[in-house]
């Protein structure tokens, strides 16, 4: 029977009432990927902290899961046996021939846990014996250090696994079992990086869109809404949405301030004053940002801070501490980089010289010339949700 | 001339007057590392956008600055020429005689700035030729898409530079040009690397040792004191510092509170205030901590907003969306690992189990009851100071 073994990652710091949760979670969102990509007949159980999965596919059910089920530290395809000797033997060789090329060299890592009527050495020699019987005349031989293949053999109390390979999770914690931030997503290259981080440390992430057209062009609303899709993909909910809140007004009002230099800042706290709003909604513990430290303007240490004032949620921002070609080549791996680097119409209103440092003083005061607070609450009001299939 | 070419990472979004001032640091610190490492005899110019060192131990110089110098993209030690094409011709040839191991294939990258008798092309074409007149009985020979070896000759308006070899720098921006941060600095795994990434992007930062002993050990308080030295070794400052405070009667009056499950929360919001204390007197901007969402029990959502809302500065967290085995991999990079693995009594009166949904009523009331915030403050106006030598 083909199995996939998927272990959790990061479990050894957890007490056990905290491990069975997430060993729970992860087994919804392992059949939730599943039926995404289409399976239909497989079943799904724990075993020593470890979950299973049968399934007559168990390459397409790795490949599924590698790459998004946040909380797996490995994934597995194996076959599964009896604990039986003769069983082990047949399966493990078996395996071997289809797997080892020839010339190649290979090596037996056996590994029993509990009672059984042969030990770990013995399967090895056996299975080793075995395998360059039947496969010496193709130049196939022993390397116990550096083998081309190897074959794993796995005897546990209930039944025995055979595998080659071991294809490394994304690692992390169980999407959403950390609670859930709002994310303030433009769908350029930094933020969704950003969320998708939170996500993979086992956040709910809500991505919200602070809408700025007619400031922006349209192919900014559909790049973010592209980007999104492709973030969606990572969350194992059937209901992923890009969140949208209609900022023009907002944006005129900044506009009619007198000072072009404050603009941003201005700006940037009315987007953490919404997001903070949809986040009380939402009962969302925090929000989660794009911003890297001196990457540009707004983001110098005083005006993060005198960005952050305008808010008394946590601001998590785990790109502060990395540079552009760092956070390109996560964007990379991700899948978002492509959509995000796509050349569209950003604001067109940015103050050639952009405050560097922002007076909250001033700001403050301005912000109550401009009656900014109530205009950014009513528009939260009138928050859009657009869902988004992957 | 023996010449070393540093060009500054990031600094095409930036201004000119940014720029010339991220120039002018980078400068300055170039000079720290190499006073640092015993160079007597250089002399440090900018020219169009890099910074370059005379000196006759290119290769030390640049090994010196490539590991330390944020701010540095790449590093590039090169022999300086006059542009007179026969000197250049001259030049290169030997250093490619020098660099170029008998069957190995090479390819000349010419690069002009400004007026010059000579084509780009010439350049390659000539030193080419000579090259392979020198070295063909060696077996060396052209391959121009995937050399071994590289000859890169740059021929500006002042003088031509010769080079094999490109260095990367370690990026992010000067020490210091960010402004200044505090760091909750235990000396264990997470913490030196989260202040070495805010480093990195240019923030000057004041590691602070909140002294738990006698709950913790003495080797606690030693291992801190090492691992400061090895961060401090990226600071091009003479006075780096591991600050201190003696937090035994903070946590004496937590230990007196009734219920254990509040007392790491509890402490970790006394470590933030006293750290914001230190951070206003020392003007620093906010905190930097090395926390990562759930990697344990005081590191939910829930209680990062609890022990958030004790200060009012923002605290960044740079580690927040990474996996352990992620941060030991960085800590591995930055030369911090071995010393923070060190096995040492850590806190001896963590409880069996922590809060992980602390309530903020609760531990406010806890708080004022204990009196924490005062005697936080009083502790907080001992600081001591160690000043370290790298």
């Amino acid at each position: 029977m083909e199995t996939v073994l998927v272990s959790v990652a990061e479990v050894a710091l957890k007490s056990r009432p905290v491990r069975s949760l997430l060993e729970r979670k992860l087994a919804n969102q392992i059949r939730f990927f599943l039926v995404r990509e289409g399976f239909t007949n497989f079943r799904l159980y724990r075993m020593q902290g470890r979950l299973c999965v049968e399934t007559a596919e168990p390459e397409r059910a790795a490949e599924a899961l590698s790459k998004r089920l946040f909380g797996a530290a490995t994934i597995i395809p194996t076959t599964r046996t009896t604990t039986e000797l003769n069983e082990i033997l047949r399966t493990a060789v078996e395996t071997a021939v289809q797997t080892i090329s020839p010339n190649e060299s290979f090596a037996v890592r056996p590994k029993t846990v509990g009672e059984h009527p042969y030990s770990s050495r013995e399967l090895a020699v056996k299975i080793g014996a075995e395998v360059l019987e039947r496969l010496k005349e193709k130049g196939v031989h022993v390397n116990l250090d550096e083998p081309d293949r190897v074959i794993h053999v796995e005897a546990r109390e209930e039944a025995a696994f055979i595998y080659t390979k071991v294809i490394p999770g994304p690692g992390g914690l169980p999407y959403g079992s950390q609670g859930r931030l709002v994310s303030l997503f433009s769908g350029g290259i930094d933020s969704p990086v950003a969320a998708w981080l939170m996500m993979k440390r086992g956040a709910a992430v809500l991505p919200l869109f602070l809408d700025q057209r007619p400031y922006v062009g349209e192919d900014y609303y559909l790049r973010a809404l592209e980007v999104a899709r492709i973030v969606g993909g990572y969350a194992p909910v059937p209901n992923f949405s890009l969140y949208s809140i209609d900022f023009g007004k907002v944006m005129e009002r900044i506009m009619a301030y007198r000072e072009p230099s404050l603009r941003c800042v201005l700006c940037k706290r009315a987007m953490y004053r919404a997001a903070s709003a949809i986040a009380y909604k939402q009962r969302a513990q925090g929000l989660v940002t794009g911003e890297s430290l001196g990457q540009v303007a707004s983001q110098t240490l005083s005006n993060l801070t005198v960005i952050s004032e305008a808010v008394s949620l946590p601001v998590y921002r785990p790109l502060v501490g990395l540079d552009k070609v760092e956070i390109e080549r996560m964007a990379k791996a991700i899948g978002t980089y492509e959509a995000t680097a796509k050349k569209v119409e950003g604001c067109t209103v940015v103050p050639s010289r952009p405050k560097t440092r922002a007076a909250l003083e001033k700001v403050k005061e301005a912000e109550e010339g401009l009656g900014l607070a109530e205009l950014v609450a009513e528009a939260a009001e009138r928050i859009q949700r657009v869902r988004l299939i992957p």
